[in-house]
């Protein structure tokens, strides 16, 4: 059988090495138009703020692994450009204007997402950059070493995240974003406190600003707004991603969410000789019942594997994702699982919510430091739907617990009634999660 | 209506809290045998680890704010030798020697645990000494002023955490247990790796050693053992607990394991007017369906709650505990939630089980330590049963995900599909727990 895999990072290597090692008979050939492969794209932002680091230390197994010791067919600077769907084929050309033309007997489409252009004059000017691949991160990394400042436009993760890697280089930040706070998915008091980080740590921010166009004079670029104009060596476009689903869509195979690649719990796509996994394609939420795009790593990995394992014809079947996502800034750990109000009602719950502060640490305990919950349940079902958490010690791994919780579709006063851990150095007896809960049981009586 | 509670730390005043909140007309006594009421019994070591602070900071509220603010009838040094479940009163004697006959309409036992005392020659002297309420810590406290070296009896976690208080003040700690190695209930690799912290610190482990007598001279008391003498300034006899049952069992309440005051998922004892609740009390755990005798601070908080709320009618219903377990030893997290295989095989499931060791933070994240998980499941249903995990970071909190999942009954492979957070701070993508999981998995087909 031959397995054809568009894509060599994330979902796409996990697919080849699964299926070699269900499989080992299986041609598996990875057409990966750049010449990356299996790098961790999340870690980019950490290396990036160590100008000591080479940035190839974030590849997790070189090509020649895959190549020489798993015996897959890995071509690197391989476009695809087009996907016969009739004909199973895939076409393209390389990066030495070579075309190719491969058969396949299915389809592994794993190419990602892109870093979202703006319609905006000057955005295409070099100074301007995004953060997506390797590629990106190593010309980041290179225009940073004589930087003094970059301006950030957008306030998600990754602009965040990036912030905290250039001011430890010293190197300094503004950040702009149309909107009037950082993190719109964020309950406000919580989106707060992060911005409140950010400052403490001299980020400029310059919130509600919609940029007009980008402009470079002799030593500097420009972002220009309605009343702001703010100059550094270097733009970072962090303005959100969107998938790389172009390649599917003129193929025929549906689109889902924010047009990502239609995908069944099998990770099969309308085509049922082709499979899409990663950022580029949809997936079940587990709360909502309902498709979703949200460009996670671990899913993507997963994703991977259950297409490769559902190529050598197990028949696994995907429960879906929870929306669990964590994110340090500076300080900060910044975590949340499940829906927020706002995502509830727009599927038809009618929430209820309860912000708490509690504490890290037991009462007395030294160091205790605060944890601020949000809470969100279902006033009809009883149904825990979601959770956020901020604090700069426990955030992060606490957030498992109510995603765990989500999976097994729990009230909120069955989670009340979780053994949660206790000993004075990591939280009080009755922990935030349960504070939280207990006073969000109220709300749904 | 009378409630009368025997016992004021965390179950009997979370109880006597709450039933004044649900019902301010009930008329509540709570009678404890010493002058001291809630306070944090875990953060002991803690305090005792810092000559500078004040035991009493470990006083979540004092006795004042019960009487005066909630106008709840404490009356400490009272100590209940009698009830009489048919008079349906309590009776005993104070600190003052005066008795005292008091009626119940409902009453709550919460009289907690004690340390075991060793049937020893010497175990009587009053340089051995236990750790269980805040009279005793204030006792050790004041010991401590002038001792330079310290034998601890036991290796259970307060023996851990104690070894740990003492070396933060530079005293020298001895260990010596019966058993050949600490902490039985953990998975010897794991085990080892306690050991290992403990040996770093300097605390001398003496394992398989029985004692025989405790023995004084005249600058030192002397712990004997067949081939071993150890001699220091006090002993700290950390060899278990065991529950205040007496009382109950004198009344003729039925008694579950271990000799703990048998309730059912009310909380309610043999006698329909009589509940039951702390460390005193038996649980239902989740895993086996089974009664257990686990005396941890969070299940007693939570019965405490659910005696005052079925005192006061409400119709409350435990689902039980998971055995979910932390603590910290020198640098180490260790954690628990779950059954251990032993443990699964003796409540008839026919366990297999993994042991991973994975990373805290991310491929060629900087920082990354070393993270152990045991996981547990049942080879014949499928199901999660247990989880263990030691860490220097990290494991404390992430024995949550997986003692929600106990209590959702989810299966190994429900677990494995869980999409737990990630981000390179704070772990690989793979969570060490789902590593653990995907490799379980294997062993239940």
């Amino acid at each position: 059988m031959k397995f054809v895999i568009i894509g060599g990072d994330a979902a796409g290597m996990s697919a080849a090495s699964r299926a070699k090692r269900n499989q080992p008979d299986v041609e598996i050939t990875v057409l990966e138009k750049t010449m990356d492969v299996s790098y961790s794209a999340c870690g980019m932002p950490y290396n990036i703020a160590d100008p000591d680091r080479d940035i190839n230390d974030l590849v997790v197994r070189s090509a020649s692994v895959f190549r020489e010791k798993q015996g897959i067919n890995l071509l690197t600077g391989h476009c695809v450009e087009t996907i016969d769907i009739k004909a199973k084929t895939v076409s393209g050309s390389t990066l030495e204007n070579d075309s190719f033309d491969i058969p396949y007997d299915r389809l592994l489409i794993a190419t990602g997402a892109s870093a979202m252009v703006l319609d905006l004059p000057g955005f295409d000017l070099p100074e301007v950059m995004a953060l997506k691949n390797l590629e990106d991160g190593r010309k980041i990394k290179q225009k940073l070493l004589d930087a003094q400042k970059v301006i950030i436009m957008g306030m998600g993760y990754i602009g965040l995240e990036m912030a905290e890697a250039l001011r430890a280089r010293n190197i300094d930040v503004d950040m702009v974003e149309i909107l009037s706070r950082v993190l719109p998915w964020l309950e406000p008091s919580l989106a707060d406190v992060v911005e409140k980080e950010l400052r403490l740590h001299d980020v400029g921010l310059y919130l509600g600003q919609e940029v007009k166009r980008i402009e470079k004079n002799e030593t500097k670029v420009c972002v220009v707004c309605e009343d702001l104009t703010l100059s550094g060596n270097m733009v970072l476009a962090a303005t959100g991603i969107r998938p790389n689903s172009q390649l599917a869509e003129e193929a025929g195979l549906d689109l889902g969410p924010y047009r990502s690649i239609a995908v069944d719990r099998m990770v099969q796509t309308s085509d049922p000789n082709i499979f899409a996994a990663g950022d580029c394609a949809d997936a079940f939420h587990v709360v909502t019942g309902q498709k979703a795009w949200i460009p996670l790593a671990l899913r993507a990995n997963r994703a991977g594997w259950a297409a490769a394992d559902n190529v050598c014809g197990k028949n696994i079947l995907l429960p879906g994702i929870a929306g669990t996502a964590v994110f340090k800034v500076f300080d900060l750990e910044v975590a949340r699982t499940g829906l927020n109000s706002q995502e509830a009602s727009e599927y038809g719950f009618t929430p209820a919510e309860v912000v708490i502060t509690a504490r890290t640490r037991a009462h007395a305990h030294p160091g205790a430091l605060e944890i601020r919950v949000q809470m969100v349940g279902d006033t009809k079902s009883g149904r825990l739907l979601g959770v956020q958490m901020i604090a700069k010690e426990g955030a992060a791994h606490r957030i498992n617990a109510p995603a765990v919780a989500l999976h097994g579709h729990m009230t909120v006063e069955q989670f009340s009634q979780s053994d949660l851990a206790y000993a004075p150095p990591f939280g009080p007896v009755w922990d935030p999660l349960l504070i939280a809960a207990n006073q969000l049981i109220k709300k749904l009586v």
